[in-house]
């Protein structure tokens, strides 16, 4: 049985950064090889980082691409690493235009390159504008075996080049990824891969990129899979991670299996494949490391709170800031950013201001003070009421206007200390108030980064007791006070004021925005599912009227790639109302 | 010679006004039949008006869609209009997905429906990802003629649905759009339309949609062109206009022209035709009217004066605006706000307000009261001393610290009115600014739109001088004061502060920016080009660092489709930088 000892480099790239990213890829696969690997795997487009955006359409930087790609390859030659092939992803461009390719480095040279040919161009996606589609399949003959390489979304579709490298033969499959984490996102991978494992008749290598990127997290989580649905060896998630594992192949005993027809009018596309023999003959017998562990998924909550916490540090950190500033409210919500934020940062990083008004409550000065003293993060006080007098008097301010005037002077005042001290802003509103419009432009609204963003507040609450029961489990002091998960929730810009006045009690108002927003179920649907019609009709005019806030909000971790998914969602100027009022 | 009298329907949608779109096509259709028009052509998408964004996501919004629809063809027929064909562009959603349609309308129903061939998937369009591209064309006999159609970009490639009609013969292609403006784009249209005529073989019947829509605006210019390349009639720009023509065909005298190639390796794709006869007969001879002029389209300022009124002037009303408000600063950006302001929504829908602080200089005072003066329009001075004095001493702020939070109280003072008033705001700055991001965030960037966004400076002092010019020649006072034309740019944000201080010569900057970021030239080409290396440099490494403020900025008209044209253009979290500082 032919052995090849593979590695998969769970790394976290950065957009852009091409001299890093590289750099990240010579050090990792000069571990890998120390370590005895013939393949050592990198994740899609990890040398421009992903997604590259609109990055993708300057000829210079394709360019640049380029030229690094092949310094790189030398470079790895001259480290030592020339007899292991490299499996890198980056951006390629021809005469077809840009492509997200997967480039085959040997020997101090690109022997061979595929084009990723499913380009997904949907939610978060947008392949299919930016990239043109790849034709060929290139199998690369290494000590003896037969290597193919995918990309990505290749992997999700019926009939795509995994059936073809199945129909012509390999003996292993690399699948480099780029695969955006979503809730509960993990579920759908595994199986995938050990169909496709199945089709091609092959074990599969799948490495999947870690980190952030803007308001995505690569959750990570490669793994390898036996034809027969076996998972080899899996690694843990939201951390860089180098898996080594050496597997056992058989040559030529490739198995033809028959592609799955195409469901629709789509044709199965043809592919060229290319075959290349790099080292005909088997590496000789050699014993075999045991294969490291098969890690397990982590819990949900545990998995959202990794998602936020890596989203946020990578923001702060690949931006180069070193430290967040907020405003300390006593609500749970920035109770909850506070929380992640030390987690992601240390608490050094993390400065608090408590901002009371006129209408400040006792105890939400002394929940922000008791949240920073729990951190062990810097905490300071600035009343807005001299601020707030000024504007109120000079222009007359009542009703609305006097509210939203006091989230605005928040607002500066968050943005004066940032100015002068080099902070970044962080906005502490949930999904739950984005859906709905309720928020303050300009003020609660103000920040380059919105930790929270995707989380709807019913799960803010959840996060928040899962991340006290840990410490306690750790024996750490809860971060979170009690009060401030246990309070009603109020924006306390009038006396007495609390959520509920204006909104739907968040555990029904979830549920519907649930069905409305991710689930795409309109009005008719969510009355037959037995909500309340007047409810069901003030929610959706709520969601249908936010658009432009929703707009305006900063960028934040996405842990759903459905709703709110790209920045362009509803026109501005929209008449259209699932419910006419 | 069979004879067909035509009518083009160059009207303004809302999106998402279904019943409002619906009663204006049956109006227009009344008029049209009035005049004896046998055929009666609406834009593109006219039904949901356009672009729909993720609304054609939404299945109850496709449902409404072709509710409506069905019920337009009812209420023509009884209003008496059964008898003529309509061509209404409709959100169509079938088994293969949501569709970009045409459907057919005559004697109560839906008699055909042709579905958007050639879907485009770049600049302002997402169309690829929104919609399923159709293979089936219906050619109607029509009087004794054979009619088919085609929807906008359809007409923009070769080698498409306008070729296949001509290969299997028609009498009149109808191509019903909603193109939008850009510079100087109808020097591209008419050549464009004439030869897809030519290759028809038959006249072909250009209609488009007039008005604004976010950041689009649709110019009209529609037109009717023969298979010889004369151009028959065309509709006036930037209004909504009804154009009714005789024309005179060979019915059955089908030119079948020969396919170009279609360069790359993009197969021919092969069509369905679908033939269906309403009237197989002519019309009886009858005297035709005489053609309506051939609108000539506008000088090009004035074509983007005309683009930039409609585009502000549709935001306002559509939005349900009546008034809108924003600091006159005595400079010349918001001298030619208000002027377009004024021009769009009248002088008493326009609230200008003076916002002087410690640093702002007399004139700036005295020229924003002239302009007021000029244009006839609301004005009041607050001074923003006070509120600036209370942040700058409680929270200690210095140098650029201390200059944004002056923006920023203009911006809450803006604010603060326009939530007391209703008023909505406008942010004044422009393309130049935005590119290299020289703005305060939530202080000038402060607004619902922002009508110059996309004219560079240079251009806007253009502007200011036509404009002035028009009125000279009208007779009427010029509404810009010449002293905020010709004084040098300041923010006025610290003592005897200039642009020039932070930004190189307008002439110089806006040029470089046009290569770089409507270019698409890099560096080097740039250097090549003749252009001073360190002022490029400066001013590239400021366009890359500015991409987070061009986010946060509010819509403005576009005049350019190509650059900073979707909301997101590059990634937030980005090493790239085309000059390495």
């Amino acid at each position: 049985m032919p052995q090849l000892r593979i590695a998969l480099a769970q790394v976290n790239a950065c957009v852009g950064d091409l001299a890093g990213n590289s750099s990240m890829i010579l050090d990792w696969t000069r571990k890998a090889v120390a370590e005895g690997a013939h393949l050592v795997a990198f994740p899609e487009m990890v040398l421009p980082g992903y997604p590259v955006e609109d990055l993708v359409l300057r000829k210079s930087f394709a360019a640049a691409n380029h030229a690094e790609l092949e310094s790189l390859a030398r470079r790895l030659q001259e480290h030592g690493c020339g007899d292991a092939l490299v499996v890198v992803g980056h951006l390629g461009r021809d005469d077809e235009g840009p492509r997200n390719s997967a480039s085959l480095l040997h020997g101090g040279e690109i022997v061979a390159t595929y084009h990723k040919h499913h380009l997904p161009n949907y939610g978060v996606f947008d392949e299919a504008r930016n990239f043109a589609p790849g034709f060929e399949l290139p199998i690369v003959r290494l000590h003896g075996l037969d290597v193919g390489v995918v990309i990505c979304e290749d992997i999700w579709q019926n009939g795509g080049p995994v059936a073809a490298l199945g129909e012509v033969g390999v003996d292993l499959v690399v699948s480099i990824n780029a695969s955006p984490y979503e809730q509960a996102k993990d579920d759908a991978r595994a199986p995938l891969v050990a169909r496709r494992a199945a089709e091609a008749g092959a074990p599969m290598a799948y490495v999947n990129l870690v980190g952030g990127q803007d308001e995505l997290v690569f959750d990570g989580g490669s793994m390898v899979t036996a034809p027969d649905g076996e998972i080899l060896t899996r690694a843990p998630q939201f951390t860089e991670h180098l898996t080594v594992l050496d597997v056992d192949l058989t040559a030529g005993g490739h198995t033809s299996t028959t592609v799955p027809a195409e469901p629709g009018p789509m044709r199965m596309p043809a592919f060229d494949v290319r075959r290349l023999v790099l080292q005909p003959d088997p590496v000789p017998a050699y014993e075999p490391q045991p294969a490291p562990p098969v890690a397990e998924p982590l819990d949900d909550l545990a998995e959202v709170w990794s998602a936020l916490v890596t989203g946020l540090r990578d923001y702060v950190r690949k931006n180069g800031f070193r430290a967040v500033t907020f405003g300390f409210s006593g609500g749970i919500d920035s109770a909850v950013c506070a929380a992640l934020a030390v987690d992601a940062l240390g608490a050094d990083s993390v400065y608090g201001v408590s901002l009371p008004s006129h209408y400040s409550s006792e105890h939400s000065r002394s929940d922000a003070a008791d949240l920073a003293e729990r951190l062990g993060c810097h905490f300071e006080v600035q009343p807005i009421a001299d601020m707030v007098e000024v504007f109120v008097r000079q222009l007359g301010l009542t009703g609305l206007a006097e509210e939203n005037v006091q989230a605005r002077c928040r607002g500066v005042t968050l943005m004066g200390l940032s100015n002068q001290r080099g902070h970044l802003v962080l906005a502490t509103g949930n999904k739950t108030e984005l859906a709905v419009g309720y928020s303050t432009i300009y003020g609660d609204a103000v920040g380059g980064f919105a930790p929270i963003k995707d989380v709807p507040k019913t799960l803010v609450w959840q996060l928040a007791r899962w991340r006290n029961a840990e410490a306690e489990k750790r024996g750490e002091t809860p971060p979170i006070p009690e009060n401030s998960i246990s309070k009603p929730p109020s924006a306390e810009l009038r006396p007495g004021q609390v959520d509920t006045d204006s909104l739907p009690d968040y555990d029904v108002l979830d549920v519907v925005l649930d069905g409305y927003v991710e689930g795409d179920r309109g009005y008719a649907e969510l009355i037959a599912d037995g909500f309340d019609a007047e409810l069901v009709e003030r929610v959706l005019q709520m969601v249908d009227r936010a658009e432009f806030k929703r707009r305006q909000y900063p960028p934040g971790t996405k842990i759903s790639l459905k709703a709110f998914g790209r920045d362009r969602r509803l026109p501005l100027t929209n008449r259209w109302r699932e419910v006419r009022p």
